[in-house]
């Protein structure tokens, strides 16, 4: 016998991956929760039939999400985690001694009890002492806080489902009214190749392009999603990731990585021409 | 009905694409060749049953195998070319009006008869009268030469097969003795995420260190190859791609390209650590 999961990655797209045995299946108020066993990528996690985490390449994506923002800023000591139920990123977080709170809102509490049992490997600091959790809706957590998070990482699905609101210009603009003076937001910026994709990244980009002083997107290889080039958006009041990017005091943390470094930190933001135009339409739009 | 081109990407990976229709299935004296017409990527050429090029995306991959070295030294006059029967690397050569010599040398006629007639997107350029075409193996090519040549580009298949002997420390030391004082050689160097094509990456990055003073590796994201993570093996006699780098140079030539640009040569040759790891552990076998 054989089991195969497949995604379409655009309607005349598909990847598939063997699978050993589908470890949870179950339906929750907000998605479809699936977990499964493969010999080549570990356990995977999908919602509502899409890729969030496999155990082969999740480190790709909690890298870029995390260490980016925190190379730039380390004196960063307030975050909000929107999404992010398997809780990679906030694995990568608690690594930094000097981070004292990290708020993690998650509207759908059966992806983080899913995470607990299948994903020890991404949701192994879950009760780290600085962390609370919050089950509710992102969009909603953020409209009443000013000026207390130094860091907002927007972890969440594509925008469909639970995760529309977390694409919208109210969002980000509370987004912005929640950040302290040098606050940094960075979200999952979805991918440039195929078209659907392309035009969630332009959207996005457009809006928080029209809210934050500074705005750049920066890429990575992440092969278990569409296309596997994934981009990240990062938006800051006052700092930008390349100028000042604080590498020796980054380095001198001792971190181990198996994606990130310093020189990727700058490299990354080197996006490709046809990515550069796709940016500059939103932009004009 | 629905006619689907399944490629493995690994043993438990697959990756598909919607075809209208299969335009062109041959056995060459060498290899499988085929063209499909798909909806979304236009006409693609396989061999064997691996994917060469998309009308789609493959301006990404001549993008960078050419302009990368060309960029690094515009005074490249002689250029031999291996493989490359689509035509593609060499179209984008020939937008550089001071080489004066290119050099193709193709084992399999079928591949480039089969471009010219359906892929003349990438083939266009092929009678260029600075172009000579060579129906030879690359290896045996190469045997004589000696610095003779500006820039060398190894636009092989895997290294199974006919691209088999472009793998090996014999053509690579080849290369070394044909290419000038100044000599670049590109290869395409596989992908760093499945096993057995890591393991050919290794092997290539080994035997060209052994033999090169100067040996990097770049990257690009080309969503039709496996895993999307594709690797360019960068080795010369002097020039280091980035501290030599002719960054206004290359600009005041104003050549338009889709994916390469000044800031995505320096940044191609960030790398993830996972990456640096590999190739390290090549080196100290």
């Amino acid at each position: 016998m054989e089991l195969w999961y497949t995604e379409e990655h655009s309607p005349n797209t598909r990847f598939s991956i063997k699978v050993k045995k589908q470890l949870f299946s179950e339906q929750s108020p907000f998605q479809r929760v699936d977990v499964f066993e493969a010999e080549e990528f570990g356990r995977f996690l999908t919602l509502d039939g899409l890729m969030m985490v496999t155990e082969k390449d999740e480190f790709i994506y909690h890298d870029m999400i995390v260490h980016v923002p925190m190379a730039t800023n380390p004196d960063i000591k307030n975050v909000l985690v929107i999404g992010a139920g398997d809780g990679g990123t906030v694995r990568e977080l608690t690594r930094y001694e000097t981070i004292e709170k990290i708020d993690m809102v998650e509207i759908d509490e059966m992806v983080v009890d899913v995470s607990r049992k299948y994903l020890q490997k991404t949701a192994c600091s879950l009760d780290d002492k600085r962390v609370t959790l919050f089950f509710e809706d992102g969009l909603k957590f953020v409209r009443d806080k000013v000026e207390c998070y130094d860091l907002i990482i927007v972890d969440s699905t594509d925008p469909v489902g639970p995760g529309e609101g977390l694409f919208t210009k109210e969002f980000y603009g509370n987004c912005y009214k929640a950040l302290s003076q040098n606050g940094i937001m960075v979200n999952q910026h979805e991918c440039p190749y195929y078209e659907a994709f392309a035009h969630s990244m332009k959207r996005a980009h457009k809006r928080i392009s029209e809210l934050f002083p500074i705005v750049k997107v920066y890429q990575a290889h992440i092969p278990t999603y569409p296309s596997g080039h994934w981009l990240f958006g990062f938006a800051s009041k006052t700092l930008d990731p390349v100028k000042d990017f604080k590498k020796e005091q980054w380095e001198s943390l001792n971190l181990t990585t198996r994606y990130y470094n310093t020189e990727l930190h700058t490299g990354c933001f080197a996006i490709p021409n046809y990515v550069k135009t796709l940016l500059a339409e939103a932009r004009n739009e």
